[in-house]
C-alpha cells in the first residue's frame, strides 16, 4: 500500500479551489481521516481544502460504486474511524483511492456534488471537530537523542544519555484518557512539587511546558504473544496526527520514581486529522544512519525496508502567542523548527519493540515519538530546552521573555511533508491554550458549597 | 452506600447450600459481579456458591420487580458491566438487595428459581469468564512501604525509600490491553537484558517474577480538571479484585528509564470477579496510623472519614506449584500470607491524588495497589522479596528451590477479608501458569515459513 499510485499524482488537482492553494495543508494528494460532530451525531471524513468530506453523507450519496471496497470502507466508517482502522489497508486505500477520483478536477461526479455540497462538503471551520478516534492504550516513547541528552545534563548526570537509549527505544505507558482534540483550554493542574526553598507545596505548578511530538495510530493490531516483524509494522500504522505532551516540569520532577505520571496526565492535545500512512508514500526516506561507535542494532530492529523508508520527509513546527501578542495584533511567534531525521528510532522499530515481549497492540492505540527536538538550538522542541532550563528565558518579539508557560499563552504545533517533485502536505494544526488554575476543593463540601 | 444494611445480616444464609459452606469465597453476603461468555454470548452474574446468577436470565425471568432500580441496574448490566458500573451506587446496590432477598433460604421465589436453575444458575465451573469489565486506562500505585524499601536495598541505593513515597501515592502507568482473566497461560516474554556477563542480549526473559496487587475498579467518573475529594472517593469505587502483575525483572531492570514498560507489558492477570465495595462494607477499618515522624498528610490527601475507614481487614495470600509439585499429586504450595494493613496509601488517596491534578478517571479504569509486602517474612509478596533479590533461594516441599518462575510453575491468588462477628467473604482465585517462550520470527518471511 506503500507504493505510489494515481492518489499521489502531483499533477492532479481538486475542483476544491482551497484545496489547489500552495499553502494549504489539505490537497487532494492528502486527504486525511477526522472526526466531527454535526447537528449532535458523530460522523467521520475526510479534509479536503478548507472542506471535508461528510463519509455519511458521500454513504447514502450513491457516488460510491456499490458492494465495492470503497463502499464497504465508507460504512465501516459511520459513526466513528474504529471499525475502518482495523480493517485491512486496502480497504481505506479503496475508499482514499475514490474520493481522489470523485474530487478530482475532471472529475465527472462534479456537478452533483457541488449541488449536495451543503450537506456532502461542509467547511471544516463549522465543524465540531473530535478525537479522530478513541484511544485504547497511548505510549510515548524517548527517541531524540538530542532531547535525552540536554535533560541528562540539566540534571547534571555524568552520562546524560540512559545506557539502554541506543539499544531499544525507551517508552513509557501515557494516560489515554485525558488525550483531547486541538482547540480546547489545556488547564493549569494542581500537583506536589519543591518550592524555591526545597518545601514539598501543594498547588498550582509553576513549570508548564509543551513538547512537540508526532504520535503514530495503530490500524490492524496484534494478538497477545504475537510480536510484529519491523517491516511489517508499517502495515499497522493508520497514520499519523501531531501530539502536544503538555507537562507540567515541577510535578514530574518531585513525583518520577517509576515515570512520569500528574506531571503529564491533566491534558495531552491531539490534532484533528490523521494523515494517512498511504498519503505520506512519497516522503519516505531512509532514517538517519547509525554513528559508526554505536551498538550494533540487533536483528528484531532491523529491518531491510525500514533502513530505506522508515523515515520522513517531515519538518515540524512550535509556534507560542502570549495574551500581549494577541491583544497588540500581532502573530504567533515561531519557537520551534525541527525534523522527522532527530529521532534516533523509527515508528515501525518502535512497534516492534512494543511488541517484542508479546504485548498486544489495538486499532486506535497512539505510540508518540517524544519530543522531536534537534542538534540545533532552533530545533528544541520544547520550553526547557529552548531556555537551557530556565537559564536562558525565550524572548519574544514584543520583549516579554518566558522560561515557562504562562496563564493564557497558546502553543500551535503544525508540520509538512515535503519533497522534489511531490505536493507537499500538511497536518493541520495542534492547538491548546493555557489557562488558570481553578481552585481546589480539598473537601467534598467545599465543592458543594 | 458504605452503610451496613440486611445484604450484610450475618444470620442470612442461602437456599443454594454451596453458599453456606464456611470456606466458600462467594456466601450469600458477597455477591460479587463478573462477564461471562456462555453459547457464544458475553453476559454478566453474580456469584453465590458455587453458582452464578445469569442477569439476562434473571431480567427475562420477571422475578425482579418491574420498573424498579434494581430492574434497571440488571438490564443496564446486559452484555457487559461498563454501563451498571458507571451508574450512580444506588443501581448496583438496589440489585443486590433484590438478589440477597432472592437467594436467602425462606425466599418465597426459591422454587421458581429452581426450577429455571439451568438457565438462571449455572455452575461457575461450566461458565468461560472473562475479564469482569473493559479496562480503558490502567494504574499500578507503589504503596507498600516494604516492598519499596526491599527494592531499595536490593539496588544498593543509600536511602532505599525515594524521597516522594510519602508525600503522595507513587504509580505509574500500566498497559490495558494485555490485562487478562485467571487462568490463561502466561507466555514467557522475550527482551533485551544483560546477562551474566553484563552485555546486552534478546531472548526469552529469565528473570519472571509474580506481584501479589489489589485493584479498584473504577465505577463512576470524574471530569477533566474535577478532582475527586478523598472522603468522595470511595463513591467512585464500584468494587476490587485480585491482580497478579507479572514481572519480567530482567527486562524491567535494562530497559527501565521511565518507569515499567515492557517488563510488565506481556500479561497481567485478574480475578474475574468484581468484590463490590458495599459487600465490602462490614470489613472497614482505619488505615495504619503514619509513623510520628514521616512528613504531615497535605490536606488534599487528608480525609475525615477515610482516616476512620479507609482500610480494610483483608489478608491475601499467594500459593505456588510446579510442575513436579502437580505431578507428584502435591496441591500448591503457600508461599505468601499479607494484608492490606501493610499500604501505606489507602484507595481513596490514590483516587485523590490520581485525580489531583484534573485527570479524569472512567468507569473501568483499574488501580492496582502495588505489590502488598508486609514486615513480615512471610508477607514478601513477589518471588524477588522472598528470595532476597535471589540470594535465598525459596524452598518448596518436594526440594525444588527457586530464585524466579520456570515455565510450568502456577501462581494463584487468593484474598479474604475476615472480622468477628460478619461472615467472611472471598475474591476468588486470581491464577497463571508460565508457558516457555514462543520461537521468535525477527522478520515476517520467518513468520510465513
Amino acid at each position: 500500500m506503500n507504493l505510489l499510485n494515481p492518489t499521489h499524482d502531483p499533477a492532479r488537482r481538486s475542483w476544491i479551489e482551497s484545496a489547489n492553494r500552495p499553502e494549504t495543508d489539505f490537497p487532494i494528494q492528502n486527504l486525511p481521516f477526522g472526526t466531527f460532530e454535526r447537528d449532535g451525531v458523530i460522523r467521520t471524513g475526510v479534509a479536503i481544502g478548507e472542506h471535508a468530506v461528510d463519509l455519511r453523507e458521500l454513504l447514502d450519496s450513491g457516488l460510491l460504486t456499490p458492494v465495492s471496497d470503497a463502499a464497504f470502507a465508507c460504512e465501516a466508517a459511520d459513526g466513528g474511524l474504529h471499525r475502518l482502522m482495523s480493517m485491512p489497508p486496502r480497504y481505506a486505500s479503496a475508499l482514499r483511492a475514490a474520493l481522489s477520483d470523485l474530487l478530482k478536477s475532471d472529475a465527472p461526479q462534479r456537478a452533483r456534488m457541488q449541488q449536495h455540497a451543503d450537506d456532502l462538503l461542509p467547511r471544516i471551520d463549522t465543524l465540531e471537530l473530535r478525537l479522530p478516534c478513541e484511544v485504547g492504550d497511548y505510549t510515548d516513547f524517548l527517541t531524540s537523542l538530542h532531547h535525552t541528552e540536554r535533560h541528562g545534563r540539566y540534571k547534571g548526570l555524568a552520562d546524560p544519555l540512559p545506557p539502554a537509549f541506543k539499544s531499544l527505544p525507551i517508552a513509557y505507558h501515557g494516560r489515554a484518557s485525558s488525550l483531547r482534540v486541538s482547540g480546547g483550554e489545556v488547564r493549569r493542574p494542581h500537583g506536589q512539587y519543591r518550592d524555591a526553598n526545597g518545601e514539598i507545596v501543594f498547588g498550582p505548578a509553576p513549570a508548564l511546558d509543551f513538547e512537540l511530538e508526532l504520535a503514530a495510530w495503530i490500524g490492524e493490531g496484534n494478538s497477545l504473544t504475537q510480536p510484529i516483524a519491523v517491516d511489517d509494522a508499517c502495515a499497522h500504522i493508520f497514520g499519523y496526527s501531531l501530539l502536544n505532551d503538555w507537562s507540567a516540569k515541577s510535578i514530574q520532577w518531585f513525583e518520577q520514581v517509576l515515570g512520569p505520571f500528574l506531571g503529564k496526565s491533566f491534558h495531552s492535545s491531539l490534532s484533528p486529522w490523521i494523515v494517512t500512512s498511504e498519503a505520506l508514500a512519497p516522503f519516505r526516506k531512509a532514517p538517519v544512519a547509525r554513528a559508526e561507535n554505536d551498538p550494533p542494532l540487533m536483528a528484531h530492529l532491523h529491518g531491510v525496508r525500514d533502513q530505506q523508508e522508515g523515515g520522513l520527509h517531515l519538518e515540524l513546527y512550535a509556534h507560542l502567542s502570549t495574551q500581549k501578542l494577541r491583544d497588540s495584533g500581532a502573530i504567533a511567534t515561531r519557537i520551534t523548527h525541527t525534523h522527522l531525521d532527530n529521532l534516533y528510532w523509527t515508528f515501525a522499530q518502535m512497534v516492534a519493540h512494543h511488541t517484542s515481549n508479546g504485548c498486544n497492540l489495538r486499532t486506535g492505540d497512539l505510540l508518540g515519538s517524544g519530543t522531536i527536538s534537534g542538534a540545533d538550538d532552533a530545533a528544541r522542541a520544547c520550553i526547557t530546552e529552548l531556555t537551557n532550563a530556565g537559564r536562558d528565558p525565550l524572548r519574544l518579539p514584543n520583549g516579554e521573555t518566558r522560561t515557562a508557560l504562562e496563564d493564557g499563552d497558546e502553543i500551535v504545533l503544525t508540520a509538512r511533508a515535503t519533497k522534489a517533485g511531490a505536493v507537499s502536505i500538511g497536518f493541520g494544526e495542534c492547538r491548546g491554550r493555557v489557562a488558570p488554575a481553578l481552585a481546589f476543593a480539598t473537601h467534598e463540601s467545599e465543592k458543594a458549597a
